[in-house]
């Protein structure tokens, strides 16, 4: 039988609130099995940008990362977050490593094909590097991973937190029975986005297309839809959605992905 | 026979300019032992400062780390500086693993005395987790420590690298013959700061208080000097002071600091 093993994907709102992190690293940290915890850096980096008169260029509703972004999402990203991250679950006794994929060669991206819109430094995973992590997990130590990567070549790249979290449940789904939780502050999918009475318990791929296909899902809920099902399809054993404290606490509330 | 060890510090105008950084670290990348790299953030984090408006408060020479200034700090060193360096020296094939001493609680620090002064979230180094530097070192892993340490209870601080440097060689000089390296942009300690020649070679404990007492010391070599006597006094087997391609090279430019 594979070693349990469990994902974990926090972001928005929860990072943006001293408080909601804090309550949401002592749940995280209090997972007994080994852990992976991936964060991206909600609105920081925006504000940050906001802060130093840096212009945020957007095609096509997406934004270009240019360097003055990347510099801006690396030190907000494996910088502030990842760090104080790191320093508060040490100090509820989690071992924890705050890293980026050039850390231990730990994950390669590569720069997104600049054809036909050119995204910057915007990477796609091309390569986890499981053994570096299976060595972390016998050491007891809980990797932390921020949303930056590396192309293998010294550059770094911002890469999607949720793609992230997908893709290294995924690679480790081979050696391990892993759980993926996109945790986030709503208890799950929710049919109308301001009601919490309305989780959809289960959330089948099926339903999910036809959901899709008739928008009626919250635009921010597609990227954590889409991550979640393909890694189900590549071998990862459970995929949930909702609050952090309600899954761990064996509670109902949350959405289950089923393919 | 205790197995070599190089801990090399760096910082300053190599930091501040990419390519004295780049061909540094390419030497660094070479150096066949075990070995640590110590970074400081040069002028990085001030103009980073100046650029949020936000206030340096000096007090007696000495500047006080606020919530906004260590913010910066740890977005400087701990985030762009630092993986930057990881990325590069993956990119050489040196397996780098950036962080802070929070990850893995690798370095532990207490805020410093406030009293008389309260030079804010700056912190002295308490204790050096050298069991687990030693795992990373049988994984062939080389450790980046970036400046910034934690005190056990969830708070970041701000320390001092040329004393991080210090303080692991002394620390892993117990089961390591260490040679610690301040590597900065000049090729030694030098009787006439703007001349190159007049490197001195060997600079004993003796010479070094003589000379500190007449005032014919550069202000930015104090530290570098009296942490250097320090890890000496502590057990660590060599402190060079220069230029890292010219002491790597065996090259005779270079300052030998002696008891």
């Amino acid at each position: 039988m594979k070693q349990q093993l469990t994902v974990v994907k926090v972001g928005g709102a929860i990072i943006e609130s001293s408080e909601k992190l804090t309550s949401f690293l002592y749940e995280f940290s209090r997972i007994p099995e080994p852990k992976i915890l991936v964060h991206g850096g909600g609105r920081d980096a925006t504000e940050m940008c906001d802060q130093l008169g840096i212009n945020v260029n957007m095609t096509n509703g997406r934004r270009i990362t240019d360097e003055a972004s990347l510099k801006v999402a690396v030190m907000m990203y494996a910088g502030w977050i990842n760090k104080r991250i790191s320093a508060f679950l040490q100090s509820q006794s989690c071992n924890a490593f705050g890293l980026c994929g050039s850390d231990l060669n730990s994950i390669i991206a590569q720069k997104r094909d600049p054809n036909p819109i050119d995204y910057g430094f915007v990477g796609e995973i091309s390569h986890i590097n499981v053994e570096v992590l299976e060595q972390l997990f016998k050491l007891n130590i809980t990797p932390v991973f921020s949303a930056i990567c590396h192309d293998g070549k010294g550059q770094l790249l911002n890469v999607n937190a949720d793609t992230i979290a997908s893709e290294l449940s995924a690679a480790l789904s081979e050696h391990y029975s892993v759980r993926l939780i996109y945790s986030f502050e709503k208890s799950g999918v929710l049919e109308e986005i301001e009601d919490e009475t309305t989780i959809i318990s289960e959330l089948s791929f099926p339903q999910f297309n036809e959901m899709r296909a008739s928008n009626t899902i919250y635009a921010g809920m597609l990227p954590k839809l889409t991550n979640g099902f393909n890694a189900l399809k590549k071998g990862v054993n459970s995929v949930q959605i909702g609050r952090l404290e309600l899954i761990t606490n064996e509670n109902f509330q949350r959405t289950n992905l089923t393919l």
